[in-house]
């Protein structure tokens, strides 16, 4: 891992203005004439989330010079509100009962209002990016967004899919992750007035610290403390999602364990013996450790564009981010 | 209603190369990396609608004087993927097994499936906005879009509310329907270069047209020979959608007829009694002529601003259609 000097302790508190200012900007922005809507995205959006993707949107406009703090919260607003969108479809697709810690806005509202108040937040971030009226942000914008239904779709065909392979594993994380934490940045050289090689390398950076930061999170779901992540374990296993430690797994063990691993019964009930067993069979054969190994080595990809730049605390910061979305909890 | 010289028929005739030219682009432009989103796209969108907003947008452009083809698929393609992005969102929320009289994608494919591809359609039309490079097409998007999400939730806030207002219900259709007719309309205006009188003109056009449109849906849910509109009928009772002719009816009915409306069970087999009681009754007091009446109403609204342009056969088209809207199965 690159070396880096800070730690994320000082940039929250760095940028604790601009997070607070973004929190007061989205609670303006989501004022519907339907009451529910309200009610239902404000929920969603002061869940909990660390607002990864607007903070990264920041540190990359500074990191080019940026000094326009307006096109920051509505950049950061939309991020957000996609970000927001995807996880009221995702939390419907996958008959989630929580959602960090609490309970999933579908467990209390169902899914219908989900599906719609998922819609009205993709609107919204269309209307702040036309409002933006920046030709080159409602390109990025609408690119974004189809990459990233892509993905889900791709990841929805390939439930269940034990064949699965380690390139499409990628494409569907590059898709429905990557795909937006890539915007976020380019989306801040672009407010920045950055010129095309910067914003070519926050494109990358972003990119990679997207595919880390899945990766990781894939991981962490297999051996997190459940508690600091806010998510329970196993989730991915018990809905047939087929992530990098499982591909590794499948493709060193036994064809006798790659049967039991394959038609575990999936019950409630026997989730955690099987969950044991698998993440037994991971340590065995070095599967956490090969997926994380992974992980890092996107975020070292995310950073060698950027070392190529002189050394500045934007720079460290940017690199500090890089090195928290692999170790965030552990 | 006002005299109309044209019928739909030489439109359709008129329209026809326009149209053809649209289903084109339309099966171009959906080419996704991912064979399953192109496979229900396709199939959704050729599932036998009339492409009625892509029409209005072109017979709109046409009356505008209107030269740009390129721009008049572009929107055309726009309205259309919008649409088809709320039915099959639509048909998630109904829980419906047809569309248009053939087996609905979620019935093929799953609810997963139409709600991510339901998304990419969203997306899609988004990229050809944002291609469109032009932010008052922009603009008109995003909000257009933003108001059908508003009217969707609107309209599930207020399932099985018996005490719905005219006020309310309007409200949800001009938000779920009317303004993408309108949108339509006025894109039409735009790619034509309209002066503002005009854009305002369709934009009322459009939207009346809309309103006269889904009044006369709602009717026919009670009315309609199924097999010529390509839905079965009562669905709306079934679902708890309160429309105008109920409405009507149960601010006319004697205390106990709308306690019988209201309390009376939902299961689907006692539907066709329940459908067959509920429409005598609306027979009775006048509900369905009323509710046509409305229809009508609008229809003449729409034309209304219209007639104060010469007379042409662009606008002679546009009546045909006014009329087309409502009485299009009788």
């Amino acid at each position: 891992m690159t070396a880096t000097i800070e730690t994320m302790a000082p940039i929250w508190v760095r940028y604790k203005e601009t997070l607070d200012a973004l929190s007061t900007y989205i609670g303006k922005t989501t004022h519907s004439e339907v009451p529910l809507i309200n009610q239902v995205a404000q929920y969603t959006l002061n869940s909990g989330g660390k607002r990864i993707r607007p903070l990264l949107l920041a540190m990359s406009a500074d990191w080019c010079g940026a000094s326009d703090r307006a096109a920051i919260l509505t950049g950061g607003a939309v991020v957000e509100f996609v970000h927001t969108a995807t996880l009221l479809h995702d939390d419907v697709l996958d008959g989630a009962q929580t959602r960090r810690g609490t309970s999933s806005a579908r467990a209390i509202w169902g899914d219908h209002v989900c599906i719609l108040v998922g819609d009205y937040l993709y609107t919204l971030a269309a209307c702040q990016v036309s409002a933006m009226a920046n030709f080159e942000i409602s390109d990025l914008f609408a690119a974004t967004c189809r990459e990233m239904s892509e993905g889900e779709t791709l990841q929805l065909v390939h439930n269940d899919n034990f064949d699965l392979t380690e390139e499409t594993y990628l494409r569907i994380i590059d898709r429905k992750t990557a795909s937006l934490l890539s915007a976020a940045c380019r989306f801040g050289g672009i407010v920045a007035g950055a010129s095309d090689a910067q914003k070519e390398i926050l494109s990358h950076f972003g990119r990679n610290i997207g595919l880390a930061f899945q990766v990781a999170d894939d991981t962490l779901d297999y051996v997190a403390d459940g508690r600091n992540l806010g998510k329970s374990l196993g989730k991915d296993l018990q809905e047939g999602k087929i992530t990098l430690p499982l591909l590794h797994l499948l493709a060193h063990c036994t064809p006798w364990e790659r049967k039991q691993i394959v038609s575990a019964p999936t019950s409630s009930e026997t989730a955690v013996d099987r969950l044991n067993d698998v993440v037994s069979l991971m340590q065995r054969y070095g599967s956490i450790a090969y997926a994380l190994a992974r992980a890092e080595s996107f975020a070292d990809n995310a950073c060698t564009a950027l070392s190529a730049f002189p050394d500045s605390p934007c720079r460290q910061a940017l690199f500090a981010v890089a090195d928290y979305v692999v170790h965030r909890d552990r």
